[in-house]
């Protein structure tokens, strides 16, 4: 799909990519065959013609008036983003939020497996978390090169994180989602999301009104 | 300040202010007094011109060429996110995430103070996590009316999540952080963000080649 344009796609097109393909998830179990560009648009709080031009990058996808077909749109946006197959994902960290995320139901059918999980406090190494045996953070380049992994998740404490950054880049991981509150420097062609609970929580308190203290 | 219009500032620009002002304290330590929009576009990977035009619906911030006062540009972001406060946080669900929040560090010099933690789980009523002890989903409303509490993050199963979210709406709460991961219905006047881990990894598997399985 990317071939057919010599332009790359905005990073913030593709960044709405995953919410289109979560809406498309629901309507599809909703029951939904087919949904409007403004339908669509309003469960995500969008302009129709945000989406339509979004959506051109990568082809045509309905047919003016008759809205998208939801199976057929999923399953290209699958196709886009790289999701027809499941990413083995290593997970750094098993404290209190890797143990969250290591029984996180919404994963696997969402193109993702937790496949390892490290952590170097010996009192975790040999537990199991999530039907995975902790490994400690030693055996962590090794098994990452072995089994080619990519992709992965720092649940770390900030103080650790930029260390295991630096491993996980050095053992050819090229996706990060880093959960400590910190901003990681990577080199160029490694991409880093960041989970920051407090940039949402910011975003909503623009709405509020400070009561009185 | 956001009497200064009569249009809405557009959602899409609001949820760029918490990253600016993440990216100012970054700056801050570091120890710069001025940023160029230039400096803080290519540490947003946003354009300068995307950077002055947001903030120009909040007033002038910047001399032509001079850059921005760092200091003085993060005291105006957090009194237009309405931060110069702490708000109190209800915390709903005291499983492995909800220890994992009410022990994050990075609330409270943000504008954020988990005050209040809840669970429906008897083993877990009355036990202490983060320096607070647990109460009985029983006691929410009563508890969130008395002491005003307008914003809530909700730690629960994707099953009990909008009975949960449900009851906070009864409760007053207008501000909901949700990482269960499914899509809340509220109420009109009710803002809902979501911490969606695999909307991240999503977005990262696009810049991904899948090696061959």
């Amino acid at each position: 799909m990317r071939g057919q344009e010599t332009e790359p796609v905005p990073d913030v097109v593709v960044s709405r990519l995953p919410l289109y393909l979560r809406t498309l998830t629901f309507l599809a179990e909703e029951g939904a065959e087919i949904v409007s560009s403004a339908k669509l648009a309003g469960r995500l709080g969008l302009s129709p013609a945000q989406i339509r031009k979004d959506l051109s990058h990568f082809g045509e996808f309905g047919k003016q008036g008759s809205g998208y077909q939801v199976a057929y749109l999923r399953q290209k946006l699958q196709e886009i983003l790289h999701l027809t197959r499941t990413w083995d994902v290593a997970l750094v960290g098993a404290g209190d939020l890797g143990h969250a995320l290591a029984h996180y139901g919404g994963f696997i059918d969402r193109g993702f497996r937790i496949s390892l999980v490290f952590d170097n406090n010996p009192q975790k190494i040999g537990r199991e978390v999530g039907g995975l045996t902790v490994l400690s953070t030693e055996l962590m380049k090794a098994e990452l090169r072995r089994r080619q992994i990519r992709v992965a998740i720092i649940a770390v404490p900030a103080a650790a994180a930029q260390k295991v950054a630096d491993e996980l880049v050095d053992a050819g991981v090229s996706a990060i989602l880093n959960y400590a509150p910190i901003t990681l420097n990577v080199p160029a062609g490694v991409n880093v999301q960041y989970m920051d609970p407090v940039v949402h929580l910011q975003h909503m308190t623009y709405y509020l009104e400070p009561p009185a203290q």
